[in-house]
């Protein structure tokens, strides 16, 4: 079984994946599936990946056969086991867990090799859906704390397969990150007494400058302090901490959003390679006054991971205004 | 003049560098000199840097002449200028700063070639001395809070001249993942009253299975919690809170402590592309009782950078136990 163990001095959770690649020649991390050969997540393929969770087609199929449109299944080599209890323990000062969660594989479409931007939006809000489905069925449990849902576009970003999926992690605790904006944003509302990010959004909008898009529910922007080239964030308007509290016309907007997004993306950086992460509220604390839920989009452009990852702090080659700039002057679709 | 700016809400500083690569084409973040031609590195090229800050040298030799072993320069793109005031100004609800600090090259060898495995010892102290020295000196600059010396080796791992260096940033504020550390470091040490550092020391010796080499100041080890397959954590056995209170005998086992950690990467991972990182306590804090500098070296073998870097979620293929019995068993040199 996977292990996660607790950094003792910043307390950041780590997943440690022993039944996976621990030979030096093999670090695949996500290497879900062998390449070459016919792709299991195309229909066909069904019996090649473990029994679906969820999916969306037309009645008359029969389960794990062609038919959907939208499929969720677990991961064939997960980092985490839902089987087994919620086993805390120590080893002298350090602190480990039993590595029990959930890893499923969100397959997007039918169509191996469809990018987001391109897929009919009402298609689109069936992965919406088919997220919120997953996360609502999930929040059942009473030993997982978070759900981390996040898409992998490319090879370089991390992709291991060609065919459009998005992947769900849930685990037994708030990840540091979650923590740490969750601190951020109460302070800021024990001052102010109003949500940081809905006054991000009200400042976005009047200064224009950084925006990206914006329709009746959702404004793309790039952010003030953007980390990396042409990061995009979709926030909602309304406030909600909680993505699985999104409306009909929520997602529709979304969808929307989203296709604009990637598709502006695509035409100003040549498709690149991206990785996109839904941002929201920890399962145990629903309807918080002070946080906001979002999508972060971080197209794959530069390489200085390492230096960065090991300080938290980032050098950014291009400023927001430029690349919201950029981004806005290229129609799409 | 490049421009230092705050996330609203986790308060993590970004250097947003207008100077550089705006255009969607250009994003290489470290591309400090163009490639092809004579390497500026290299005896013989110092008139294509600018002047030197620093360099040790057989007497007898010009500045900015061949004749030097390490050569110190300001980077030719600057992330960072020296020049000018610390200017803090509000836009709206967001914060930013002058782009004031320091961005300096390391030249850690005349020889375009040599990894800091194959170097002799006596050259690779006098690299540590160059770092020392740099500190030393900016740390006499009221306006700068901390200092980063880091190494990127390797294209994946963000290099973009193959002639051996490490860069030094220096800033006017704490990055936050020092801040994080030095606040769960503080933490424990309210509570146990010993440094958190020298009890992970006291717990890798006794139990062993993490070690990778020991020596009489030095200690590497693959950290209890480790998000990245084959990272190393090289750490002084002796407390001390920053860097620039090195011994000499320090300097000279720190010294065949790198070599050997890195020979011993080289060897069981092909020569990986690798970043390492300097971690010291800020300028204006010294002698802390409950911070310890280290060297942390993360081979760049893993590609899934925007996930981990969205969430702080890490997940490691390699258990740490497994990588140190790895590097134990090869031997180097």
């Amino acid at each position: 079984m996977p292990e996660l163990r607790r950094d003792p001095v910043i307390g950041r959770w780590v997943i440690i994946s022993s039944s996976r690649g621990k030979r030096p020649s093999n670090f695949d991390v996500v290497a879900e599936y062998p390449q070459g050969g016919a792709c299991p997540f195309c229909p066909g393929g069904e019996d090649k990946t473990p029994p679906e969770i969820l999916a969306y087609y037309n009645s008359g199929r029969e389960k794990n056969k062609p038919g959907w449109w939208v499929r969720v299944i677990p991961n064939k080599f997960p980092a985490l086991e839902i089987e087994g209890d919620l086993d805390r323990s120590g080893e002298g000062m350090y602190d480990r867990m039993n590595g029990l969660g959930a890893h499923e594989v969100i397959i997007e479409s039918p169509n191996h090799d469809q990018p987001i931007h391109e897929m009919e939006q009402s298609k689109l809000e069936d992965v919406m859906w088919a997220f919120r489905d997953r996360i609502l069925d999930l929040s059942k449990d009473p030993r997982l704390e978070y759900i981390l849902i996040f898409k992998n576009h490319g090879s370089a970003a991390g992709a291991s397969l060609r065919h459009p999926h998005s992947q769900l992690i849930a685990i037994p605790m708030v990840p540091i990150r979650v923590k740490q904006e969750a601190a951020g944003a109460k302070s800021y509302f024990d001052y102010k007494e109003r949500c940081v990010y809905c006054d991000v959004i009200r400042q976005e909008s009047q200064q224009g400058v950084r925006v990206v898009a914006q329709n009746k529910d959702f404004i793309a922007f790039a952010p003030f302090a953007s980390r990396y080239p042409f990061e995009v964030w979709v926030m909602p308007l309304r406030h909600s901490s909680e993505f699985q509290e999104i409306s009909k016309t929520e997602v529709s907007n979304l969808s929307a959003m989203m296709k604009t997004v990637l598709g502006k993306h695509a035409n100003v950086l040549d498709n690149p390679p991206f990785n996109f992460i839904l941002h929201t509220s920890p399962l145990k604390t629903p309807k918080l006054p002070h946080s906001h839920w979002y999508i972060e989009i971080i197209p794959k452009l530069t390489k200085q991971a390492g230096f960065e990852q090991g300080t938290g702090f980032y050098i950014n080659p291009t400023p927001p205004e430029d690349a919201a700039k950029f981004l806005r002057d290229i129609s799409f679709p």
